[in-house]
């Protein structure tokens, strides 16, 4: 059966993440819903994989996910005929790829990228609303990035892992953090991003709350390496709430979409 | 009584527009029953005056309104007052003001600022959804702008008015239209902004709407000429939904929240 990359953007407000749950709408279930309008397969049960599984109001601009269809599709049509299917869910199908079979959207991934969202501003968020995460009063950017850079490269990373991570090692490389200070109405924007090759559970969002005590002036920013090597979750600051999360990119060894 | 003008961003996704309406949720009437609940005045029927009256679906990053209260508030703690009973409408004060009983939000205004965003993609749109127009094909930027460039000056706007309209004259001077067009996950934004003393009715909307014929090639920029000095509705464009629209700014001689 020929098999299909998917690039996929969705709003994550109004689903339980996006792993497909009983009685709880998700990203997989709308989107494997669509496939059963096309293909007998998915009609019949068959499931997608993605490269990260977000949890609920989690964000994408560039989830992948791969599908093995009963058609050789046309990449574009399967794209157009998915996005006239999901309506109308907050889902979109960016572009669709025919992938070698032994491609696999999670396990061929050899980079995520996320991005945090956090808004300081006193008035609440109108159109951004669900979208970031807000805070009342501005923060210490240096200071945010100095924290930063005691996360930077090989670790364990114990201290920013969710109690029920799943993931054999809490050892990662995190490749970076850049954080992007920007000006908003009567406020300001800070933007995280993220790279590595893979990030544990609640991984971004413990960091991102961490940092967040460093720009608020509640840390110094030496408590990061301090609770790092400490390598106890109980020492983590504040986990962030889901909704300023995007997995904003998955690396491929040779991207899907760029052949 | 002391008057105070207040800063309004608003999602109007929810609201039948500015203009308060029975039975219809409305940005005016979420203001005022947010003023009810901190004014006497206001929970016996008093109105607030707006700069601009948005149509159902459109945007404010700044809409200016100006309401007259019993009591002398600090302007923070009244700006913080309302965005507490604002909840959990998508509106919000961004800042609040002490001016001049001679302070009109609508009539003292010297300047509107109108921004259009319009998205170019085959993918529907989904954090973005009811916040811009999207077209499938991509657009000739150029064209748009020599087109553009035909309005600008002051004209009888006729052709550029809905037949609804209640001001005085058609002849206006556009001060601006600059667009901007910038990359999006697999398409592009074109982001039209208008700058004027005021607008017609539908003025904003009639152009951008007609402009996009001439960025997909329907139209000659130089048609957009014609049909300007032909003073005849029949002959704009089709007028393009509000939801891409947005009041990003009013100007008054003295910038009440500056000074």
């Amino acid at each position: 059966m020929p098999r299909f990359a998917l690039k996929i953007e969705y709003d994550g407000r109004p689903f339980a993440g996006w792993q497909a749950q009983a009685d709880q709408p998700s990203v997989q279930g709308a989107v494997e819903a669509a496939l059963a309008r096309l293909d007998g397969g998915f009609a019949s049960g068959a499931r997608i994989a993605a490269a990260g599984r977000t949890d609920a109001g989690v964000h994408a601009t560039a989830q992948v996910a791969h599908a093995d269809l009963a058609r050789d599709w046309d990449p574009f049509r399967l794209a157009e005929a998915l996005n006239f299917h999901l309506k109308p869910a907050p889902v979109a199908i960016l572009a669709a790829a025919r992938v070698p079979d032994d491609f696999h959207a999670r396990f061929s991934a050899t980079e995520r990228r996320y991005l945090f969202r956090l808004q300081a501003r006193r008035a609440p968020a109108t159109h951004d609303r669900g979208l970031v995460w807000q805070v009342l009063n501005g923060l210490d950017t240096e200071a945010m990035r100095q924290a930063a850079a005691h996360l930077v490269g090989l670790h364990d990373f114990t201290t920013f892992r969710s109690s029920i991570c799943q993931s054999a090692s809490p050892v990662k490389t995190l490749d970076e953090i850049r954080i992007e200070e920007i000006a908003i109405p009567h406020g300001r924007e800070y933007r995280f991003h993220l790279r590595a090759r893979s990030f544990l559970h609640n991984q971004v969002r413990s960091i991102v709350g961490t940092l967040e005590r460093v720009g608020a002036g509640s840390w110094e920013p030496g408590r990061v390496a301090q609770v790092l090597v400490a390598r106890d979750r109980s020492r983590c600051g504040p986990v962030c709430p889901p909704h300023g999360l995007y997995l904003c990119g998955v690396g491929y060894a040779l991207d899907p979409f760029e052949v």
